[in-house]
């Protein structure tokens, strides 16, 4: 059995050598912009699982390929994941990013808006870098992958974004999946294997195959990760826990919470999910809390999470490999790693 | 001698169709998302001068190449400059972009700033879509330009804003010029004319002269832009009246300003324009722009303008073309108008 969590930290660390030297200033570079590229240095930095980069490499080696191959476009998608977190930082209001300020609390609003573009504009130019050793079919294979992976994520952030705008709750179950879907699922799950085995140059039925795996595990993931924000230590965890309240996510535990609660208590809940998030106080989050409490709304996400996982482990067991078996073993740990997790 | 207002107008119409085409919802899309692509579609669709895709059609045609080989590449940066609109107007708390409340204005900044991700991330797929004219090694080149095209604004973004937020005024008229070469000069006028030259298959010293040319003139144009900022018919040219003065901005007639007046009004100027939007009076502007008219700053400008454009003419000048002798004049005609324009 391989060790997850040390392997993960393996491949990141690798990961993260690639990042930061994609990180510093041009040559034409002044001085004048030196803090522009602390900043963008600045979530790549913090602790992070890297499960993405990880997924990645191992769906390479699972496909035929090697880690080396795979090693540049897994850091792209580390590089993707740290943009998109910083503006997703802004469009939340979070406070908390991996343990520490988000980086909109330290410079300021517009200063990280900017270093987001530069580093979303930095992830193209490390694809970009493939060209030498995948050929340039196969970069832009990769390119193409990103652009639906990008494509997906903005569609799904407007999804959760738009429901908090337009004070939305009457969403089902399958709302809730669409989203996910978009949100998390490519980014998380689907695109990381997919471009590990576009670049060890599979093609058709394995991709959407992967598709089909990343979908279910990425919701499976995103349930997971709304559990954690409510009942997760905090530390190991690293994101303010009840965040999702103040910021008055559309969870499944919320949803469930909703269809099962008395009219009073629904009044209630939506009533305190759509204050502005200062406006909330600690006993609004300690009700809520003791609603998703009283309901076991989290034991029922959890079950939707296993039966995700389940669904997403019988799709894998149909892919046919032409790699290494050990990877693709560890491609099935690492789904129950996602939905297990404690951090 | 063409047309230059008519020639762009025809240009963009033909980009516009091309951008229009490619900001309609994929198939997997869902109704919930429709409101994504109308914001994506937003500015596009607002009345704009359409420059820099002109630029890049017409040196195309200079450079050996036809209008269509450089359209769909034109069209790219016409969304680039779409996204970096939005998130510019976010970071400088713009009111009104083209004659019309700014997006974030419109719908708040969460969505705003997820909506110009999202159009950012369609610009990459639209330049994946030359490959079946331009080639692999051709639609790499201009994925290149690109790539550094958005280091260079996000860079003059930076320091631009770090400005602000840093409330620094010991700026010389080069720090200026260096922010303008990376904020304005690449985008504007450097990258659309190297696109153009890259489609038609230049590389090399044409390309370093366009550099200068472009960094040149971009100058020169920010500098211009400056001035109708202040002086300008505000419905001709589509931003608030005085909006620099409100945001802040280190423009080279406010430095001037600074360098020429006396201890107690630059005192005055600077607490001015220190304070945040909200708390400048007009009185406030009103006291800046009588500094300006009593010191001629103005005047200045134009001076730097011209100087800078014949610069740019000369380099062009240079330039052995290998095409259409027509497009060569047009690119010198549209030097002139970069500096002499009202809007």
């Amino acid at each position: 059995m391989t060790d997850l969590p040390a392997e993960m930290k393996r491949v990141k660390a690798r990961v993260d050598n690639l990042i930061l030297d994609q990180l510093l200033p041009k040559s034409s570079s002044i001085r004048e912009v030196d803090l522009l590229y602390t900043m963008m240095r600045d979530y790549p930095g913090r602790q992070a699982k890297g499960m993405r980069p990880f997924l990645c490499v191992t769906t390479c080696r699972a496909a035929g390929g090697t880690e080396d191959d795979a090693l540049l476009t897994a850091s792209c998608i580390e590089l993707f994941q740290n943009w998109i977190l910083i503006h997703d930082d802004i469009e939340d209001g979070s406070e908390l990013r991996r343990g520490e300020p988000a980086l909109h609390r330290k410079y300021g609003e517009a200063l990280a808006l900017n270093a987001g573009d530069a580093l979303h504009a930095r992830t193209w130019e490390a694809i970009l870098q493939n060209k030498p050793r995948l050929g340039l079919e196969r970069t832009f294979a990769v390119m193409k992958e990103f652009s639906h992976m990008v494509n997906e994520t903005t569609e799904g952030q407007h999804m959760e974004l738009g429901w908090v705008a337009e004070k939305r709750w009457d969403l089902s179950e399958k709302d809730y999946y669409e989203m996910c879907t978009r949100k998390t699922s490519w980014y998380t799950v689907a695109s990381p294997c997919r471009l590990g085995a576009i670049v060890a140059g599979e093609r058709g039925p394995v991709l959407d195959m992967l598709r089909e795996f990343g979908i279910s595990l990425g919701i499976a993931f995103q349930i997971r990760d709304d559990s954690l924000n409510l009942v997760g230590d905090e530390k190991k965890y690293g994101k303010a826990k009840s965040d999702d309240i103040l910021e008055g996510k559309r969870t499944l535990i919320l949803l469930h919470l909703l269809a099962v609660a008395d009219q009073s208590e629904r009044d209630k809940v939506v009533s305190i999910m759509n204050k502005k998030r200062e406006a909330k106080t600690t006993g609004d989050v300690s009700y809520v809390l003791s609603l998703i409490d009283k309901y076991d709304a989290i034991g029922f996400a959890r079950k939707r999470a296993t039966e995700l996982m389940k669904e997403a482990l019988s799709t894998l067991n149909g892919i046919r490999w032409k790699g290494d078996r050990d990877a693709s073993e560890t491609l099935r740990s690492f789904a129950r790693f996602a939905v297990e997790r404690e951090w």
